[in-house]
């Protein structure tokens, strides 16, 4: 299974040449692993006051296919991509929802952080075992 | 006396009408306070580590009159507005560094924040004072 | 009649401080307002490309209450300011759902501007008529 | 030859970790871009309207190391990666300048695009000549 959301294309996410900044996409795939552990039931914030986690991005990569423009509405599918004990990949794939048409893909890699002493750490296996399921 | 510094516009900055962004100049005017408390010895990092406050701003004005485009060189100028114990206007003025042209103008006005209680406290008067004398 | 719109604060959002950056407040409030327009059958790029009309900011106002947090829906209430032939008057709230308190208050004030000459002009009157009974 | 040119955290470029989000670094990567053409005396102003093409991203890569934190001032390293004759890569690097920490590293990959029909065009030479006499 795979994870979807849309996302709608805001003016200021524009920039002079009327197409999407190719920044503003990392922007959007955070939106969506955001919805994902929302409908989960976990929030970043959750992760950060109960775990004493934060899962910071190690790795994030993103293949240009076509712009995106002011008004499009955009659908964000997550997959699982590698796992470990302390990482793990989204990969993901951006589409134009009117057309289908393929706007970008790419990953990007999480890794689970203890709060306490910045060191990298376990991912939570509740979290991480929801997510699977969610996505496998 | 008033502070002045000088900052770029970015691609970034711009949006789809091939100007800058409304909400970009509120940007430009934080990273001029930024560098007038950077010019006087102190950040925002010292300020909540050392004292335990914050500066958020209560209010934020600004008025638009001609449109910057990416890549002009921007003057961003702060002059002192009226001041109280816990609170402090900034004025201020953008205009284009090449011609002159007055791009916008406004206002911000900033509090002290007790980080502890997260209670509007007196604003540091060795702050206040640096700033006082910076700018009047 | 008001027009109001729930935005997620996202993660990006936020600021060292934990809490949302205001400058963001104003992406909020655009983000209504192409809602709004949305809702009226109107785009910004329909404005752009039919009518040869933008309809930028001219002055923006904000006076923050109380934070916004990760993860808080907010809601955005636009009413109807001062209206006059090229500009028109956007007063708005932004609320915590959760709880109902309100976060900052303020207005905007767009203009219409003719693309071709980028001098103002008159607001489209199917658009502001629509507003209007939207908002009266 | 590298390409090398400093930047300041500002304190909207950060997040609830109280760490530059993820997405920003692309923005620094960019500025210094803006910076590297600026000094060959090209803009992307100068691309879009004399040359009438514009030179959008078709990749990135970001692999984070370290945080960067509000106040830090980064140095951004540009190299020269694969040209080919429509597509460029410029490898990056991103240090804490106080310490010479590495933050980050990848690159980006920008392609030639023909703003009269949107399609893939030979990189202007007189622009690939002097970014290759500068970078290599």
């Amino acid at each position: 299974m795979v994870f979807r959301t849309d996302i709608t294309v805001r003016w200021v996410d524009t920039d002079a040449l009327r197409v999407v900044h190719y920044s503003n996409y990392f922007r959007y795939i955070e939106a969506a692993e955001e919805e994902l552990y929302r409908s989960l039931g976990f929030t970043f914030k959750r992760l950060n006051e109960e775990y004493k986690i934060a899962i910071p991005r190690v790795e994030a990569l993103c293949k240009y296919k076509a712009p995106a423009r002011f008004g499009d509405i955009l659908t964000v599918t997550l997959f699982l991509g590698e796992k470990g004990e302390k990482t793990m990949r989204y990969d993901f794939e951006i589409h134009r929802k009117s057309d289908g048409e393929l706007l970008c893909n790419g990953y990007i890699t999480i890794i689970a952080l203890n709060l306490t002493n910045w060191k990298a750490t376990e991912l939570p296996p509740d979290l991480m075992g929801k997510v699977v399921t969610a996505l496998e």
